[in-house]
């Protein structure tokens, strides 16, 4: 198995009756600013607020009865992991979910909303691998990796396939990227669909792991994360995503954190919509002046929407 | 000259080339809360942000070309300036907005934004409606009322019409009130469209005039409304609401300001979206328990996002 556009097409029709179809919004503010015509897929309206319902659903539904009885077991810093508890949920499986225990309590309600079975750990990859291998070997449940699983991968690509239905034809399609599921899926999406079809990732430089990586073409891994986006500060750690990312998007940018929160704060203002940092980093790498866009039609994937409303970073004393 | 489910379809077909159509979202968590199904009609998705764009431009373009000539005049507390500023550039007419001048930045910004031509005045309905008398009288500019207006009201009630297409039959519709232009065109379109369909109107405790002259029969006014839900402190002073309120409404209910910021925050964390206060005193009602839907289909309005992000209400010291 590995990743095509026959496999992304067979997971929207798979995982419709349980995810959203999201609406494709436009503004005119936003185009007249950056002299293009910007259409946003709102996956911030997704099913618990994230892409990621994409994905597991598609990954825990995959699953043949037997394989899927004992449950699934995930790692993730928040949105990938409530997907899974709610697929899970779904199709009535125990649902593991291993969490480090800095969690934003927004995200860790996400995952209890959906009867998750939190397992904390320290916040490092080791500590995180380490629990899900020992829930698996416990309890036989299935691993739903966040990106580094062709299901996973083929549920992520489904939100470009209904965007381009959506918008039309694009010149150039724009997403995060933290550790690669989404912009594989995205990437093998856009250009089956659309052959020709530009694809671009955008990383924070803080977490530019994958930016490295693709100008390397191996695998570059960075120690300590520090952006404001914490849905992107996983590496691309997976077997299968750099390879697919080599293959397949044009060009990987990055945008500092300041322009995040411009970029975040922007789209609140202008789109009205709550998206969470990692959403914004795309339409960062815009405004910013980090990606000229003129005169063209430019898909952006809206992540998310899973903030803590506490503490906005535009009001930081 | 009435208001009847044939003019609101006729502004739906007048306003359809310069507004949108705005998605019905809706939410599962929101509805295991309060038992029901609840389908929220994103005006906040609106062009400029609010419901107000509709009633705009069908009363703009519905203007003769003679009459339209010299332009449009009209006073508000920020969104129906807005909408007005940009139906009149739509059209290529000048747009006169009288403003108080302790309006909120926010919607300042949104009216010189479509090249509003703002006067600003004193914080009352008298100097609002004296400056906008002299400026009709110096340049000929036709009234655009808020809301004492059929072609306004019409304008406003498409977004029932569409929020019945895209959710169905429902059992109840509910919407903010102000001077009732909104409540209104809601009213008449939702009786139109599906007979016997339950309209409720939603106030603010604080700004209740609606309520107490539903209740009387006639028209009572408060001197100091004083909510943060700062597009329903308007008095319902216009000749041609109250008479249709009474006719089509079936109920006023009210909800106090605790209420109003706690269904504001629930929306940005469960919807993903962007609402001002005076958009979430509908869902107060039923969040508070102001107002029973159990089991019901219920239609809410979010009539706006135009929020300044410096100052949200759940952060103030």
């Amino acid at each position: 198995m590995s990743l095509d556009l026959a496999a992304i097409r067979a997971a929207a029709v798979r995982i419709a009756p349980h995810v959203q179809r999201t609406p494709v919004l436009t503004n005119d503010a936003l185009d007249a600013a950056c002299g293009a015509a910007l259409f946003f897929k709102c996956e911030n309206l997704q099913a618990m607020g994230a892409f990621k319902a994409r994905g597991a659903a598609n990954a825990v539904f995959a699953l043949g009865d037997d394989a899927a009885a004992p449950g699934v077991v995930t790692h993730s810093s928040g949105n990938h992991g409530a997907a899974v508890a709610r697929a899970a949920q779904r199709r009535g499986i125990p649902g593991f979910v291993v969490m480090p225990h800095n969690a934003p309590q927004t995200k860790i309600r996400n995952v209890e909303r959906y009867g998750g079975r939190i397992v904390f750990c320290e916040p490092n990859l080791t500590a995180r691998e380490a629990a899900c291998a020992r829930i698996a070997a416990e309890t036989g449940a299935a691993l739903v990796h966040p990106f580094d699983d062709y299901a996973v991968m083929a549920g992520q690509g489904t939100a470009t396939l209904e965007l381009l239905e959506q918008a039309g034809p694009l010149d150039l399609v724009l997403c995060p990227v933290g550790g690669g599921g989404l912009l594989c899926g995205t990437a093998v999406a856009a250009k089956g669909a659309q052959p020709g079809l530009r694809v671009v990732g955008v990383e924070p430089a803080a977490a530019d792991d994958v930016a490295q990586s693709f100008r390397a073409k191996k695998p570059v891994h960075i120690a300590h994360a520090d952006t404001i986006a914490d849905g992107l500060r996983t590496n691309v750690t997976g077997q299968r995503n750099l390879p697919l990312i080599l293959q397949h998007v044009d060009d990987v940018v990055t945008v500092p954190e300041d322009a995040i929160v411009a970029a975040m704060r922007a789209l609140w203002e202008n789109l009205k919509l709550v998206v969470e940092p990692s959403a914004a980093v795309a339409f960062a790498a815009i405004q910013s002046g980090a990606l000229g866009v003129r005169g063209r039609r430019v898909g952006i994937i809206l992540t998310g929407g899973n903030v803590d409303l506490d503490h906005l970073p535009w009001l930081k004393p």
